[in-house]
């Protein structure tokens, strides 16, 4: 077996009570590989705040099991009352939900979550409503998977014969159910024995680049090089870049797409060097209800992320900071949305008004 | 007494043997102020490779002070011999010369000395060739603060009341006999009330922004805020910076100007919001006899810089990395390159070549 195909970024365990959702815990990685065992829903909400899990796609899976073990908690105290038991319900997923603002992904699976919820409630059976929620959760999870494969094999054809990829931040299995987008994208190309090479930005302040990627990428095996961001556009000067392959945290209709701080200065880079920029992310990623960027929440975090790695102080005391989590690259810098369903292209408002239509 | 004029970041002391010349160990700041004193020329040629002190008028002084006791020790075993002097401190200045190869102001600063020396043994009188070269090194130094404050008054007429101005790396005191350069600049406009607001690039992978600009604007008291250098285009974006303004290490015929690597993404980003984007270096930073950035050579430092801080790994054992110092940023994305003699302005090739008559 692979060693990529056997990173279990998320996997729920039947347990004593009702559960457990054991993560990765990918603050850690690569030092350490920990497992975060949540064993209920407030500890799932944690786990995506504090970054236990990141990337859009695997917080979409964790809080679809957040869900679940709301639902089995809530279950137990309200019984029959159906009525009680969604309100409480919507609660929590509504608590799971401001757990991070960007990325769209855990609001659609939440929302999928609570609607089955209503649906099995009001025409279904209820005393099934716990099994269906479990099953909807690793579906969620499963389907994940073959979406990141499918889109692997579809971006794949953008990714020529010994070309050299930039990726940023980590698209990987780590990022996702498994497997991944933007990375899933490249792993395809590499297993297509492409011979391609990466450069992967290390992606300050967190390093998901440095710690996560440069990880899925020697586990893999992939050629690839390690750069501080600020080197990307030096890279392209020289020649040394084909294409920019990255992913997304949330598409407006219009194709300007969130996604980790830094992918904007890339794109606006791989624009003034005529190098093509992509995006890959499933439909999920897609808010078809956000007409522009300009309605896209961008996350501000902490100052620490970029004052202290670990424990220890990079900068010194008293110095003010700002650490956007993400920033908003237009659609007209980006070549092509890799999706599940095909590759979007420009212009945006148009492929992606029909991709609606054909849901 | 402001504190930034108290900043000795070079400071040459006569002692028991050779003298010894005392710099502010930038590895260790801002978690601790320590001196490292250089006892010989081996230990200042140590200190400039080894980033005890850097940037490019900084290494300058430095080399000036380290000839000086090349000079006196060599003359201890030289005796009267001036031809053996000589050829024993042209190896001594070769040695010093190749501790660093992208800051054209470290082979000036030796040059100037070594000139000297030659002058004094062919027509001055040797005996006082030592005292010579002492008061030289003392020039050197000397007329770098005074040359920093000159490009200070000159580059302070280029922020307008009230601008947000963006640097990168560290261009301050610390990076210079004291003073600064770009950040020189940003110090002159606001003493004088402009009321300027600076963001200062954090400056992967040694962090000179976060650890020696984030300490010089808190002792100054700017007001400012640190960002990870993959945030500069989204600020840039959102309409938030007015001008960029940064250092040199080598500035070509053409104007071409390798610095920090970094700095060119930032040109590239500035150019696309046409937000100004300013140069600000000492004639001595200027590379007559390179004609374009093609001819300068881009120091590729070691990987450790880039998977550990301090001790602490950031990135998995065994990636590959690339990890150039410095890039360079074509004259065409350069607004103005502020100097000691005025502002140099587009066609540099033009511009440069008058002040090469001028002098």
């Amino acid at each position: 077996m692979n060693k990529t195909d056997s990173i279990q970024t998320i996997a729920f365990e039947e347990g004593p009570r009702w559960g457990a959702l054991n993560l990765i815990d990918q603050r850690k990685l690569p030092e350490r590989y920990e497992i975060f065992s949540c064993k209920d829903y407030r500890e799932v909400e944690f786990a995506i705040r504090d970054m236990v899990v990141r990337g859009a796609p695997a917080i979409g899976s964790t809080a679809a099991y957040g869900v679940l073990l709301a639902a089995r908690e809530i279950a137990e105290s309200t019984g029959s009352d159906a009525r009680a038991f969604l309100r409480e319900l919507k609660k929590a997923c509504d608590f799971l939900d401001a757990s991070r603002p960007t990325a769209v992904n855990l609001a659609w699976a939440i929302r999928r979550m609570y609607r089955l919820a209503e649906s099995v409630l009001q025409n279904g059976n209820p005393g099934e409503l716990l099994d269906e929620l479990k099953e909807e959760a690793h579906r969620v999870h499963r389907e994940d998977i073959e979406i990141n494969k499918t889109m692997g094999r579809n971006g794949a054809t953008l990714i020529h014969q010994g070309s050299t990829v930039l990726t940023h931040c980590n698209t990987g299995a780590l990022a996702t159910a498994g497997w991944g987008t933007a990375l899933g994208v490249i792993r395809e190309a590499h297993r297509q024995n492409k011979g391609i090479f990466v450069y992967a930005d290390e992606t300050r302040p967190r390093l998901q680049g440095g710690r996560l990627t440069a990880w899925e990428l020697l586990q893999e095996g992939i050629p690839s090089k390690l750069i501080p961001d600020n080197a990307a556009a030096f890279l392209m000067q020289q020649g040394k870049i084909d294409l920019v392959m990255v992913g997304a945290d949330r598409i407006a209709a219009n194709g300007d797409t969130s996604n980790k701080i830094g992918t904007y200065m890339l794109a606006v880079s791989a624009r003034a060097h005529h190098i093509p920029f992509y995006i890959a992310a499933p439909v999920s990623t897609i808010d078809f209800d956000t007409p522009t960027g300009k309605g896209i929440p961008i996350e501000e975090r902490a100052p620490e992320e970029v004052t202290h790695i670990g424990s220890h102080r990079i900068a010194p005391e008293g110095i003010g900071v700002y650490n956007p989590a993400f920033d908003v690259t237009p659609g007209e810098l980006i070549s092509g949305i890799v999706t599940e369903k095909g590759i979007l292209t420009p212009p945006y408002t148009q492929s992606i008004g029909e991709l609606k239509s054909s849901l």
